[in-house]
């Protein structure tokens, strides 16, 4: 089947956050042009249970291949999850276990397809083919690239450099990666600039063993521009997941970073071109930096929300941290009447871990109980159904 | 089943003819004294059709373990011998076809039971665990080992060096041949000095996976005490091959230069070592080297085809070079009489491939006609049956 090519639409494809196209550009422009339907595909290793917005990127790009007729293909690493790719790890990383792959899958999919179209989206998983794989089929990969090829690979410069173990089943990844190209007899792999190295093994074996040649789409990583480090890292467990709710999701964007606004802008929202650049000009024209958060997290919600939610969670942030009023829902907790300890009630509610993390937030003037600041720990609290606990801006707790 | 321990004769065999005992002479020494059966294995890759002297240094140390009631594998690694051990070699191997191996297999056994006890040797093959293995097996294998580990082994290291391409399947060389101890339950690996990373990597699994302390046992290659060169090689095809008739052997023998008599005496034979040195004596005080050579080549035709074919090849060795005679069996070529130019006549008797290599021979003195020197490309030869040509020492031809 012909697709009727968009010459619009793909131009818009060809550029929108991505950072570089290999062999060229207009190589893949001829062949979009040319009516041809492609399979492209995106990979993500199951290493954390949820996915963040660093991912975002790729699953705007993916739509709009997507949306000019192409088959999209995301393909769940549960068998390379196991191996764990070195990308920009300096120390050897722990494999998972089957069990937390399975935990860790569990939600992915839901959140994929709140961007990407579910009834055109396929997965694949690579253990399909990776657990029939024979020791032979492995080898016969290894033969096709040599060791001053894959050491090449810039992190493992690095842990060679630092003297920094590289375990042999970490030298493997690259080629198990480049093998799913294989596999799916893909047109075209879209993946962060951390993959690079990963997508041109899999473009090397597709010219050896299909005489294809795969197309390789990188995206940009959701880096702060001032210190170039990464946002968000499962790996490292700081970044805002799809699956958090409104609320959360809201509070995490305004607590980030100002210097990093118009990077998240640009790579995870979908906003156009032009309306980003007005807010990059109000953002050096000098206006607050909160106003322009607040129309980033709202924009952010209502992806992943919808629009309904997205206003509440502005209203919910507003309340609690703007007018100092308390929020709307405060989670409940039963305690009998009665004079409590400072120290104790907050063991007691669950606000604190322990009596001295207790003490500490007491003497860190972090503790109120029915709005009032309690800076001495061996104070004593009247406690009766209705009094709200609070520790530090967002944690709430009301006696039932 | 206990042995009964034989002090002289274990002393001897962990002594003679060994290079070295990892993790030392005296550990094993106490397992043997023990009285405990050990399961002893040396592993052969089948890349030629055939073993050479060379190889016998290690089976005469089999033979004394097999001679103290020991068991005895010969392991022939069909299945890695189609990756390629890198050992020593510069340049990436070409990996033989199956076909090649069956081959090179055929005459294996017979050869190794000139010197081993037929009723006492088990033969394994490799293929036999790794053609079962999955992609996952190796990959466990990879994730006990570091690049850097591996990266160290002195082969390795001279072709980064010189900038010569490592391909990838040979880095997996060392954990395939590793994982055989752990297959084979083995006790004990024999193998000569260049085998040691490859013997110590199989130590290092057995210690892993099986809890087990494989002793590794290193034999010395046979070299050139002057040159520090091999002095047979399988893969470069300069060997004497157990399989040669007892006058080709007893002819290679002669050649060797007069540099190795000793170390082949040492190596190539069982002799008492007490034996060896008085004939080392005898060359320091300037015995003719002819003579210990002829000793060398009998004793040698005697181990691989007893002693009346050493006595046979000694005869006409003898008769052939020292006394200048005719060898007693000329290969015959039936040719139409009539006069032939003498280029002609070494080309249609298939003495030599082309015309310009029969005039190079010429040129050289190296071609005889009826006895004659022929020394000028232009002669013509009157050719009858009967008529022998004779090109260099030892190659002849009559004509029927």
């Amino acid at each position: 089947m012909k697709l009727k090519p968009k010459k619009d639409l793909i131009k818009e494809a060809l550029t929108k956050q991505i950072a570089g196209i290999i062999p060229s550009r207009e190589a893949l422009q001829k062949v979009l042009e040319s009516g041809k339907k492609l399979t492209i595909y995106w990979g993500i290793d199951p290493t954390a249970p949820d996915i963040h917005l660093g991912h975002s990127t790729n699953l705007f790009v993916l739509r709009r291949f997507q949306r000019l007729g192409h088959k999209i293909i995301g393909l769940v690493g549960d068998y390379t999850a196991r191996i764990g790719d070195p990308s920009g790890r300096t120390t050897i990383r722990i494999p998972l276990t089957r069990l937390q792959i399975a935990k860790n899958l569990k939600n992915y999919k839901s959140q994929i397809l709140k961007i990407l179209d579910p009834k055109k989206t396929i997965f694949k998983f690579n253990s399909e083919w990776w657990e029939k794989m024979k020791a032979s089929d492995l080898l016969m990969l290894d033969s096709l690239v040599t060791h001053q090829q894959i050491i090449e690979r810039d992190m493992f410069q690095k842990r060679i450099a630092d003297k920094n173990p590289i375990s042999e089943m970490e030298i493997q990844y690259p080629l198990l990666q480049g093998y799913d190209s294989v596999a799916l007899k893909t047109d075209v792999e879209v993946g962060g600039t951390d993959q690079f190295f990963n997508m041109l093994m899999g473009r090397q074996f597709s010219k050896t063993l299909l005489r294809k040649e795969k197309f390789v789409i990188t995206t940009p990583l959701l880096e702060n521009p001032k210190t170039g480090k990464k946002l968000m890292s499962k790996s490292e467990g700081n970044y805002i997941s799809m699956n958090n709710d409104p609320n959360k999701m809201y509070g995490k964007v305004m607590a980030l970073a100002d210097d990093v606004i118009i990077v998240c802008f640009k790579f995870c929202t979908d906003l156009e071109e032009d309306s980003v650049r007005r807010t990059e000009l109000r953002l050096k024209s000098g206006e607050n930096p909160r106003n322009l958060k607040s129309e980033l997290a709202y924009e952010i919600v209502k992806i992943y929300h919808g629009e309904k939610k997205a206003k509440e969670a502005e209203r919910e942030f507003n309340q609690v941290f703007q007018k100092h009023e308390l929020p709307k829902k405060i989670p409940e907790v039963i305690l009998k009447a009665g004079e409590y300890n400072i120290v104790d009630l907050l063991t007691a509610t669950g606000m604190a871990p322990s009596k001295s993390e207790a003490r500490r937030l007491v003497i860190g003037k972090a503790v109120r109980a029915g709005g009032k600041l309690i800076d001495d720990f061996k104070d004593t609290i009247k406690v009766s159904p209705g009094l709200v606990v609070q520790v530090g801006k967002r944690h709430f707790k009301k006696i039932k």
